[in-house]
């Protein structure tokens, strides 16, 4: 068992041994992450209507900080496509998008989110995100992919839209759709074209001449940062912020600030209670975001050390989250979690502790401290075009006839989130997905198979009568409950066993034959208890034969056992021998 | 199989056989319901807010109404202590109590729940009533037994108290309960200490003097009556209005009037937005109040049917609840479900059929329009003690220790429910302890039981290596899951295989016992295909064995037995052999 102290701070372990050869790999690995970083962290930062430098200061301290709680070797944190639209989604609810209020509650909800997994992960709640079903995940996933894409056509054409959903967008785009801007919609057309040219055709052709399969790839993966080049070179050498072309413009050179919750007020009374109903109003989405995190980064963190044969730890996972996302509100970001395509490259890139990541937090450093001068003049639409790219791989329509086919129950969730995330918003998709999911279990499990049995002539052995030709007694029923008994199936079990009884007029005895229950819950106990009391009303006895070891534990801490009219059996033929 | 429109309205059964002596055994059932529904009745309405009047209207038209399509034969239909109590706390939040939209909203609540009711029972919905468990049920019927007795001190003393739980109303009670108004205080508590006398020794008493057991039960459950119309008679005689004594005052002579929605407003356009946006806010309060009242309604319905050896339909009494409340709504009265009380006062005086509720409704249509004037004078502290009294058997404290004992997680939903009932509030209250069921219930089912299984020395049994003496093969892992694979344990799978994998260097295959596996969902079959991917970039074969005739069914309807990097055996054994 690896001590506490380790298991919380997974860098005492690698930090133990690292060496001069893992620096050279990790720091291969953080350039080109870097590379990449750079134009992923200005576009999610548009995305969640963010200032351009809160996308960098979103990708350095947290970095830092996963690097000393995380779990998973190559895990890179930042801001991510999904989180970021729910970010807008959530903030723009209560503030104007532009203000300072909108960048403080970003900061507000990042602080949240960060506690929340924090507490989650010191409590291993992690099983919460076992709420969030496939699914759900699924049709969540695909429709915030469209949902990113619909709120970059703005940016691209250079037009207004609002809103959180389609139903919102669609009719102003139809109407703005006319008064596009040309130069805008010029330059944001040639990115999304190069940058899709680029994803389809730069690693077959570098694999033509005779480039290996993996530095293509990672080629392939760096490119955007050409096309940013060329649209800053481009925009700065026509003017083009002149002729009406929407630029990034002034970003402020140096580290990440400190920021404190409620800063910019000055009243400190009402400050204090100005925060403190903002974070009530974010609680909510901060959970969600938190849960939706989680789940990312566990799944890329999970695939990327199962190829080498390691492991991450779900909690470790939380905490090292939570800390980043902390670190992410005190520090002018927003909310962060491990991305997917970022931690691949890192990943391919040969990074092979979370030292990387401290190194591409340095990167990222530099770029904010030197570079931020020459970002003046690129054009958002070139952001939002490498926004349009990059969410195309969330939107997944063949998982709609895959789980059609497979499980309408699963369906049915699936398709609700999809078109609730379409058409009301991210939260409302995602809550009624989670809702959904919780009703069509407990309907999937509120009628357990119960079998009347019999015995198979010649044998101890007893089998369902509608399968089998088996012996039963008139005055003896004896139902098999193919599953645990709980508050779900409880009243099924009540009902089942009425209706049984009363279609048996000379009925003496009722057995159950508990050998497939696991577990009996107080509500489940409720209910035997009922059916007890009823059966003795009726004048019928009930009896248990095979209960197994933990449950017969179980009910000898309940009344159920003394006030059972009748006996526990070992076996369902001794308790049939004995009632004949 | 019974016709479909004799199932929808059972009164097509009984009807056709009804005859003299049925009718005379409902007529005695129905005087006996009717003496014990008039102050019951009456007391109800005051504790949901509502005139005196709409206790009797809201017993009247269901009862019919019931009679047509409800499944049992002794259900008594009418306004019950915990469903008024509902009805008092969400109308109140919206509207002030005693003003026209009071009862305006309360026509409303009951109009939403009849027609959620109605829609679940078409719809077979029932199954929805699992969410509320035992001990959540438990928790919040104790809570709101102590609010509701708490509720009507203030009338028993006299004096104002606001709010809809405790933590508002005990500041309140110690800063008024030195302004206690001595008649009205002293009319409540005569009446409080008489009915709890009869309650207590009128049964004793009359079967000393030789009285049957049952018709000792019966004038029992009727002797309120009698402390009624003493309180009335005292009341008149001694002129205690004129004392500051608050009496219910005049009652409207009459059968119930037809009332329909959003009827006080006069402006056309803008009734029916207000109209809408009230049923918006009662929404959720509605379908609470309709799962309460069903499970309550459903279990004393089963209870009294098991007795007699009859059944009941839950869908059936699901659309006769909703159609009462309906009835209830356009008639002047308020939420109504199927009473504990009145059902086996009804049941033990000998009702035989739902015949018995509509003659009750004639005996209380009688008592509407020839009784009210003699309500006058009764005292509200009598109506308080009545409540008072009724509602003490709804608290139960030993269900606390009881289920510490006998189920730590269910004593977690239990105490949160009846803690938050009582210091926020009913809907509180109960949302939580949903909540909390579900989340409690995902807890348990996250973590299933998955053993590392080895051959048994000369057989061909597989088992537990860590309960067994076992043979176990080093590059071949053995798991079998002892559960059904669904979204909430889907990532402990992956957790744990990847955890097994990680500890096997010398690891070539990993066999899946599938044995105790029911069903296989899709976000559990998206967790073995990422399983499969990872083993694969691990190079390690996944393998099945021992899948179940359905699951594998429904597997052959995805992408994972094609996509498998292993076989499908169908026993472990031959698994093990063939890979050796």
């Amino acid at each position: 068992m690896t001590p506490t102290l380790q298991r919380w701070f997974p860098i005492l372990q690698w930090g133990s041994y690292y060496n001069r050869s893992l620096l050279s790999a990790d720091g291969v690995a953080a350039v080109v992450v870097t590379l990449m970083l750079i134009p992923q962290s200005l576009a999610y930062a548009q995305l969640a209507g963010m200032p351009a430098q809160a996308g960098l200061y979103a990708s350095m301290a947290p970095l830092v900080l996963y690097a000393l709680m995380g779990s998973s070797a190559t895990l890179a944190v930042g801001p991510a496509a999904v989180t970021s639209l729910m970010t807008a989604a959530s903030v723009g609810a209560v503030v104007q998008q532009g203000s300072v209020a909108y960048v403080e509650a970003a900061l507000m909800l990042a602080l949240i989110s960060g506690a929340l997994m924090l507490l989650m992960g010191a409590g291993s709640l992690g099983f919460l995100a076992n709420f969030l079903s496939h699914p759900v995940i699924s049709g969540f996933v695909s429709a915030s992919g469209l949902i990113i894409a619909a709120s970059q056509i703005k940016h691209l054409l250079g037009i207004k839209l609002q809103g959180d959903n389609l139903y919102q967008m669609i009719p102003q785009l139809w109407q703005q759709l006319p008064s596009f801007h040309g130069p805008t919609t010029l330059m944001g057309l040639c990115a999304l074209g190069l940058l899709l040219l680029m994803r389809l055709q730069i690693k077959p052709f570098l694999k033509r001449v005779g480039v290996s399969h993996s530095t293509a790839d990672l080629i392939s993966k760096a490119a955007p940062v050409s096309v940013l080049l060329l649209s800053i070179g481009l925009s700065a050498l026509w003017h083009l912020s002149e002729q009406g072309v929407r630029v990034v413009g002034a970003v402020p050179q140096g580290l990440p600030p400190l920021t404190l919750p409620g800063q910019s007020s000055n009243n400190s009374a009402s400050r204090w209670a100005e925060q403190w109903s903002l974070a009530q109003v974010l609680f909510m989405p901060a959970l969600l975001i938190s849960l939706v995190g989680f789940v990312e980064s566990v799944s890329v963190g999970q695939s990327l050390a199962a190829k080498r044969r390691e492991r991450i730890d779900p909690d470790a996972e939380l905490r090292a989250l939570g800390l980043s996302n902390l670190g992410a509100g005190l520090t002018g970001g927003f909310p962060v979690t491990g991305g997917f395509s970022r931690s691949v490259v890192n990943f391919d890139a040969g990074a092979r502790t979370p030292a990387a990541g401290i190194l591409t937090a340095f990167g990222l450093a530099f770029a904010a401290l030197f570079l931020t001068p020459w970002l003046f003049h690129l054009p958002q639409a070139t952001l939002a075009a490498t926004i349009i790219v990059a969410v195309l791989t969330l939107v997944d329509f063949n998982v709609f006839a895959r789980t059609w086919r497979y499980a309408k129950a699963d369906f049915i969730a699936l398709f609700l989130t999809f078109s609730l995330t379409l058409v009301v918003g991210v939260e409302a998709g995602l809550i009624a997905g989670v809702a959904a999911s919780v009703v069509l279990l407990l309907y999937r499990t509120s009628r357990p198979h119960i079998a009347v049995v019999g015995q198979v002539p010649g044998t101890e052995h007893y089998r369902n009568v509608l399968r089998h030709k088996v012996i039963v007694q008139s005055a003896i029923l004896g139902l098999r409950v193919d599953e645990s008994l709980y508050f779900a199936n409880a009243r099924f079990l009540e009902d089942t066993i009425a209706a049984q009884v009363a279609m048996r007029p000379g009925l003496k005895h009722v057995i159950l034959q508990c050998s497939a229950i696991n577990d009996i819950d107080a509500s489940a106990l409720e209910s035997l208890e009922i059916v007890n009391t009823r059966l003795i009303a009726a004048d019928v006895k009930l009896h248990l034969s095979e209960v197994k070891g933990p449950v017969q534990d179980r009910l000898q801490r309940s009344q159920l056992l003394t006030e059972l009219s009748g006996q526990v059996f070992l076996t369902h033929h001794q308790a049939v021998q004995s009632l004949m």
